[in-house]
């Protein structure tokens, strides 16, 4: 056993732990054979590793099946739980979902997606790929090209045209340019209209915050009963309550000294970075 | 630094990974310093671990600041998105939380905690204990008694009495087993005015389901306004509705040969499992 492990450098275990714990993702749970197969570790190398992350409650054993535990779920919160703009976007989408019966979601820049933070309402039905921890593709969604629009050109991500779900959807860089150059003409809103799935339009905007990454806050509804415009107001001056909360101001009207230079999108070099100065960005309370 | 590795069993550097991760929970952003002064680790090695988990996206570094990155994130909410009792439960929570305007609440009994899986609402204002990965002791809270209440004593954790918040805690075996008896005579729902936190009345009911983990669902709202018996019919229908759904039965009136011995509530030794049996339960729809 010994010299079984003198070769093994904490990367490699590391990365054995971690080959592990990511082959749960998105899978119902598993077998220790399926967590060989899917970890690509030895079963006796997996069996020893799942009894240790069993004792600490990042895995948990259930009969003959594993499954990830409370404790990575607990660790995994503190990703929200440490962030001013998920702590001050919660009550904005809680109110937003309540008035409008719209989903809220708040989302972030992961490379070439976005990922769900949070998420209040629960339409589209099949939470899929619009559930808390899913992602989806920049260029296909409404937040996506929202933070596009809103990202200096040097912090944007590899653009990738992957599969098309519906014909509405954006599949070359002519159309994203055109989707881009409307989104600046909406101050900085992008709307998508079943551009990601048949039936849903999607409003997002961007989140200026100083805090590390790149956010955007959006509402989702029916396209059929969704009135577009009205939601875009909406959306538009909730991320400007969020930034403001997220950024210790007070909701009320607010003058440019205040400006903060350390939100991005204020420092954007593009004309929308403008658009989200408190000089111009819709006004709360 | 061959030699110095080949002292590391796997469990020990899985227990290095896990100290330094635990080392950022209800912290802010940490320093290198502050991750080898929390895990216990040498500089050194913290340093080795935390650039490897930088890459795997685990822990995400902010100029010299490091905290836990969005794939533990990810990680995290499969937790919840692999059980059929969070998506049976939370359309039921967002519709109790349109209606009422109280915040809801998804909860597992964890060791001598419960631990909050859900929240749909956002009272009470600061989110800290109430919060969604937060964790209250057992006997203090609501959620926490109706799962003892429910659960065959062969399975309870210790109890454990420890500081109490309010003059109205329940502090004593005595006073356990006269609110445990008043949740049975209620058929099940534990209602805590003020043992919690002052002004905060939460209602609370377990779900039976099959799964691993014993699962309650609470409504909170101010004391002086709650309507506690109307809250307590809520929250038991409530209950049932997320049992049924969750164990995929229609949400419409039941026959007791659909009876799910299954689930645990049904099967308990105690008189309250009674009351959760479909021939007993308040019925839905």
């Amino acid at each position: 056993m010994a010299t079984a492990r003198i070769g093994e450098t904490p990367t490699t275990m590391i990365d054995r732990v971690a080959s592990i714990l990511e082959s749960f993702v998105g899978k119902r749970p598993l077998t220790l054979a399926e967590v060989a197969r899917c970890s690509g570790l030895p079963r006796s190398s997996a069996h020893r590793i799942l009894q240790r992350l069993v004792e600490l409650g990042w895995v948990e054993r259930n009969e003959f099946k594993y499954a990830l535990g409370h404790r990575m779920f607990e660790l995994g919160t503190q990703f929200t739980r440490q962030r001013s703009v998920h702590r001050a976007a919660l009550p904005v989408m809680t109110e937003l979902h309540r008035r409008t019966g719209l989903t809220a979601h708040l989302s972030m820049l992961t490379g070439t997606e976005i990922l769900h933070l949070e998420r209040v309402g629960v339409w589209p039905g099949d939470a899929g790929e619009w559930g808390v921890g899913a992602r989806q593709p920049v260029v296909r969604t409404a937040p996506g090209r929202a933070l596009l629009a809103a990202v200096p050109a040097e912090e944007w991500p590899e653009i990738v045209f992957g599969a098309v779900p519906t014909c509405y959807s954006v599949r070359s860089a002519v159309q994203l340019d055109r989707d881009l150059a409307r989104i600046r003409d909406r101050g900085g809103v992008a709307v998508d209209a079943q551009g990601c799935a048949l039936g849903v339009t999607v409003v997002a905007a961007p989140i200026a915050t100083g805090e590390g990454g790149h956010f955007a806050l959006s509402l989702c509804g029916p396209t059929k009963s969704v009135r577009t415009e009205v939601v875009v107001s909406d959306v538009r001056r909730a991320a400007v309550a969020v930034w403001r909360q997220a950024s210790g101001m007070p909701p009320l009207r607010i003058r440019a000294t205040e400006a903060r230079p350390a939100a991005p999108f204020t420092r954007a070099s593009r004309p929308v970075g403008a658009a989200w100065s408190p000089d111009t960005a819709p006004l709360v309370g």
